[in-house]
Parts: structure tokens; C-alpha cells; sequence
């Protein structure tokens, strides 16, 4: 493809999410990011060192840090007064999105990357749901989730992903608002659904 | 089209989501339906002359037409003891959404169509929305609504529609998982958003 293609895919558990983001980074020949990939990233750039070291002094270097990062300490995270290491971990990966999505072309699947890169145009921001039966199917045979309540286990995991948005953002986690295209997988198949994404991230960088 | 087409449209206001409807419709030369239009069908049915009148024994009345209607009195409305007005041409409503949808090919915005029809495997449910400044454009230019306030009046009308929404299904609306696909009519323009539509539903179709 000619034109920049940056997606981000947002996902309930078991959707089927990430295979249709690697499928279409694969068919596309571009980059995926998935969360493992990003945390990754986030701990080779030499920016964690100083972000993760354990000090005493852990607020003001935090806030200093934030500073640094570009942060005007004006968003959801003014108001920790002392930052955590996950909140540590997010802004460093908040740094290596911004920095693949600027690269070029590419895939990012969660760590609210539609959040993160809210002020770019040129990015396909997607969220993928699907039918429960079949979110169910897929927590067993893809994931190993345990059988006797996979229906409990998937709900426990959309709503850590769910907390997760929200504590980052200012936005309702599923809400088909934030988002340029929300897609039921279950309707249209996990290959049926890649096709529909390539087409409408064609259809926006025209 | 050779295969049936029913696409129910779910809209944040000032969304072009009617208009889009409109458009599908007359493109694919299939029939219409939105609020003014079910409520003049439901009115002219000859059904609501039973569930309209004035009666003392309204309660039992109501009841027994919820009975007549093929109502197992175990959905959301099982617990109202007396019917409202508006509760009556819900249903009403709900039975002529039921025939159309079953008359054959046909686009309905509006109305918890989605919900109403949920035991159909031959629907295609959409939701459109828009980002904000497209939404104050089109409410002061298409609905004429008071320039003094109108992210207000945009915001009251949406509270509005989800608080039918939510009173007549047991969903939350504007979550993506309602729906087979959420559009941003603001990414792709309206006839952008036409022209994806009419491919999704052919190819759930298929």
C-alpha cells in the first residue's frame, strides 16, 4: 500500500482480536505490536532505567520524568501524587507507541493505543467483539481458560481490560463511540472481518 | 438484491444516521421505516384502538392484550403494573417492526429495532455516531436546534434515546456489542458510510 497505514484494535477477550490484527499486519507486510511486544520495547528503550530504578526520591523523579516526557501533568494522572510502576510502565509504552505509529505503517493491538494516538488523523482506530458462545470456544481452545467458568473468566478479563482504559483515559472502555469502526467477529468470521478492516483502512487514508 | 436485507440503524443524534438509512433504502429500492413512520403504521393498525382506550380496567386490559400479543410477561416489562401510554405503543410498535422485518427487504432506523428483532439471524444491526463539531453542524443546519446551546440540546436527545433504550431492552445503548458494526460517519462522510453498509449487509447475506 502506498499510503500510511496505522490500526489500532481494541478487543473483548476470546473475539479473536489479535489474530485478525496479525493477520491483517501479515497480509498488509507491516509491523504488529501486541501488548507483550510493546512491554518489551517499553523495557529495551534505556527510557525505563530511569523510570523503573528504585529511589527514594520516587515522586519528584516520577514528576520530573512526566515533565520530560512532554506531560503538562494536566490528564488523568495529575492527580497521583505518587506514580506506581504501572503507571510508570504506561507512560514509557505511551512513548513507544507514539514512536512506532510515527515510524510508519502498522498494527497496535490494546494498551490504549487509539487513546494514545487520539490527536493523529491518519489512524484506523477499531474495536472487535464478538458472540459470547463463540468467545467461549475460543477462551477454551486458544487460550486454556478453565472450563468450569469460562463465562465468569472471560467477564473477569474484559473487565481488567476495562479498568485498565479507563483508569488511562477519559472514555467508557466499549463504548462504539471511540472508535472509527466497531466489528461483532462472530458476524462476519475472523477472515471476513481482516477483509473488512483492510477495505475501510484503504477507505480512510484515501 | 437477490437475498433479503434487514438493516436495523441505531443513531447518536445529529449523526446523519437517518439520512444514511434514507439513502440505503432508496439505493438498494427497498422500503423505509423510522419513528414517524412506525408510530403512523402502529397508530393505523387497528391494533392500538384495543390498547389505547380509555378504560377504567386499563390494568387487566393491558395485561390481557400483553397476553394476546404472545408476551410470556418475563421481559422488562413484566413488572410495570399498569401500562403507560407509552408502553402500549411500544408494543404496538414492536409488533410492526416484527412485520415488516417479515414482509421482507427493508431498512428501519430507530425504535430498538436491533433489540426487537434479536432472534433474527438475517438482520444486520448498525449503529452510527460522529464526532461532535459534524454533530453541531448538522443539528443547527438539518434540526435547527438553538445555536445558544447546542452540545447541550445534542447531549439531552442522546440521554433521551438511551434512556428508551435502556427502559424497553436489558442492553446499554451505544455499546459496540449490540450492534454487528459501529460506524464513525465522520471517518468516512456519509455516502462513504452508505457504500460500507450496503457491503457489510451483502456480505452477511451471503
Amino acid at each position: 500500500m502506498e499510503n500510511k497505514t496505522i490500526i489500532t484494535i481494541s478487543r473483548q477477550f476470546g473475539s479473536g482480536g489479535r489474530e485478525i490484527g496479525k493477520k491483517i499486519a501479515d497480509q498488509l507486510g507491516i509491523p504488529f505490536y501486541d501488548k507483550e511486544l510493546i512491554e518489551i520495547a517499553a523495557k529495551e528503550s534505556g527510557m525505563d532505567k530511569e523510570l523503573f530504578e528504585e529511589d527514594d526520591a520516587r515522586t519528584s523523579k516520577g514528576f520530573r520524568l512526566l515533565g520530560a516526557l512532554g506531560y503538562s501533568l494536566g490528564g488523568p494522572l495529575s492527580t497521583i501524587t505518587e506514580l506506581s510502576l504501572n503507571d510508570r510502565l504506561y507512560l514509557v509504552q505511551e512513548e513507544v507507541i507514539k514512536g512506532v505509529a510515527c515510524e510508519g505503517s502498522c498494527v497496535i493491538v490494546g494498551r490504549c493505543a487509539d487513546y494514545v494516538l487520539r490527536d493523529r488523523s491518519d489512524v484506523l482506530n477499531v474495536y472487535i467483539h464478538a458472540d459470547m458462545e463463540d468467545r467461549k470456544e475460543r477462551a477454551v481452545h486458544s487460550y486454556e481458560v478453565d472450563e468450569r467458568d469460562i463465562e465468569g473468566s472471560i467477564k473477569k478479563i474484559d473487565k481488567r481490560r476495562a479498568n485498565y482504559y479507563e483508569y488511562y483515559t477519559d472514555r467508557k472502555w466499549g463504548r462504539a463511540e471511540n472508535y472509527d469502526i466497531s466489528i461483532n467477529s462472530s458476524t462476519f468470521g475472523i477472515d471476513g472481518t481482516v477483509e473488512i478492516i483492510k477495505m475501510l483502512a484503504q477507505k480512510k487514508a484515501l
